[in-house]
């Protein structure tokens, strides 16, 4: 098979750790399956502000251009969060999406059977809970002008959100194509009742819709969103939404499955080239000791076999395979209800190599 | 005593309704303290823009401006959704808030004991649940620039958040006034990894804090805060943040209490004026039917004696009054497990001003 190029960015705290193991299940499935990767690893985040100082030096740029992928394990950690902007790991986080033009983040919010207990939303109402928010990556206050001045009243900061036609309909189609593959159902957050680009939000997916008649499209205002999770979280199929309502949104449909130290996600932009990375952040408190969970890793590795690769029968086979450990109550401590049973980072990557 | 003078404005739906038990509740005050108060009624919202063209009649403006208080039902409703903007409920609430200049918004969220099931949470999760957001209200992306503009991409839309140094002083002053009457814990929610709105925002909290040695403060990012919320809902006490966040997380935060029906809430200003008003819409749904719970309206009245007015010793009688009530085992069909044993809306009223 044609050799694909992966770039690794280990990162942060325990993102080193969890990517030694997705990196073994990358080995297997070339056994296993007789793909080809290659992989050439990148420092990016904290540790690139330590060494390169720059937390995204441009050598990393470079090799996630001519890779056709990006894993990242975590990045960032409280070493670096009282630096200046320029010196901090999240400038480098919102550079490379820009960088990449990786406009769109998909976050499936899913509920593993192992961990509903762990929730702390009643098992009766998280029921069925499988949604995925679609996030604008690439544009909003997060990226608009931003700058300080003098007022009357002392300084005055001032964050711009701006969103054009073209931003808005390429997520919003995204958006019904996910739909389309899932349960048929979008939800389309704004505040029209309050913000122009949340108009101007509307009116695309409005004018969008007709092509995809198959969807069933409702509009939801972001602060009843907010509540709609908590009390209907099971109704949502999926999400789509602007930049920063994406980023309160996507953190909170994920803390509510109670899975989030196994939730995947892929920011990924046109074609087929996207980043994968686990949801759960650097963990520092417990870094470098063979405590974290690698399966959120391992689950992005196999998001990415199937969404940029195509690779289905590999990405089946490594959800599966963790299927199965898990169901032979193989734990690492964050998901072990006795943690005197618990295993290593190292013995979970293993487990599931062997079970692909 | 000196005779006080309430706006009352009913609103839409369920609001003439409710309104209507909180004014038996008043007179009721009046005979038992001796307190005496002068009530006038005006238009607002939808059955403004019916009968007066617009949602903020001048008229409500001099009424509310010459009272030293407001009660407010709710307003708005589906026949004024797709109306344009100057002719939309919403946009004649953020009208009174600036012309009113209440620049700070009071969401208390507890849980009510015979309604804790009513929670999508578990039981343990929200054991000892009580926090205020104190949302700042007339300021940030709600009320900057907002415009369209032909670009390279379609149409643009633009929405500017600013605010200044005074802004957020006086709000975050006030939030550590009510912390200090409360568990002295505040947490200070923004997005300093990204706004620079936020990062002046967080400027202001760090050089007041000194001010009040007593109170423990704790910066949150927002996306963090939405997933805390649902993690540790009992571990905050105050949260304090700007409009735009602060709408999202109040309502998730009454949500999870799972009695949102019950919530009260207060919008003030410089000085004691106030708007109190229920947390709960309009529900057109069940206008006109005594179906409606009048707690929350009556509940935000107490709040107005005690915040406005200073009369605790009416606030403390029918807060108490409330509780009797509730524990009697009286319940309106939102809140009644058996629904065939719901009271109507004016039974409810009649109950809790027999009970003060
Ligand atoms: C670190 C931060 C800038 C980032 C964001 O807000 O986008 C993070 O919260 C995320 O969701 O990936
Ligand atoms: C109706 C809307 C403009 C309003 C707001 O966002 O402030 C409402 O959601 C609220 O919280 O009072």
């Amino acid at each position: 098979a044609e050799v694909k190029k992966i770039a690794v960015i280990a990162g942060d705290g325990i993102g080193p750790e969890v990517v030694a193991e997705a990196e073994k299940v990358m080995k297997r499935v070339e056994e296993v399956f007789g793909y080809a990767f290659e992989t050439e690893h990148a420092r990016f985040g904290g540790i690139a502000i330590d060494e390169d100082g720059t937390p995204l030096p441009e050598e990393t740029l470079r090799i996630c251009k001519s890779a056709d992928a990006v894993l990242l394990g975590a990045v960032g950690g409280p070493k670096w969060d009282s630096n200046p902007k320029e010196l901090r790991p999240e400038t480098g986080l919102l550079a490379i999406r820009k960088e990449l033009g990786l406009f769109s983040n998909l976050r499936p919010a899913v509920v593993f059977d192992c961990l509903k207990d762990a929730s702390t939303l009643k098992p009766e109402v998280l029921e069925g809970t499988d949604l995925m928010v679609v996030r604008e990556l690439t544009g909003g206050i997060y990226f608009g002008e931003k700058f300080r001045r003098e007022g009357q009243h002392g300084q005055e900061a001032v964050d711009t959100c701006v969103y054009n036609e073209t931003e808005v309909e390429r997520i919003v189609r995204q958006a019904f194509e996910v739909a389309g593959k899932r349960r048929k159902k979008l939800a389309s957050v704004d505040k029209a009742n309050v913000l122009e680009t949340s108009r101007l939000w509307r009116e695309v997916v409005n004018r969008i819709a007709p092509e995809y008649p198959e969807i069933e499209v409702e509009h939801v205002l972001v602060d009843n969103c907010a509540m709609q999770l908590l009390r209907r979280p099971a109704s949502f199929d999926v999400i789509v939404t602007e930049n920063m309502f994406g980023d309160i949104l996507s953190d909170e449909a994920a803390m509510l499955t109670g899975s989030i130290g196994m939730l995947s996600s892929a920011s990924l932009g046109e074609g087929s080239f996207g980043l994968y990375e686990p949801v759960h952040g650097s963990a520092p408190d417990i870094a470098g000791q063979q405590l974290a969970n690698p399966i959120a890793t391992i689950l992005s590795l196999a998001l990415m076999f199937r969404m940029t690769f195509g690779y289905s029968d590999a990405a089946d086979a490594i959800e599966k395979a963790v299927a199965e450990v898990l169901d032979a109550g193989h734990r690492t401590s964050d998901i072990a209800v006795d943690k005197s049973t618990a295993i290593e980072t190292s013995a979970m990557g293993d487990l599931i190599v062997s079970a692909i």
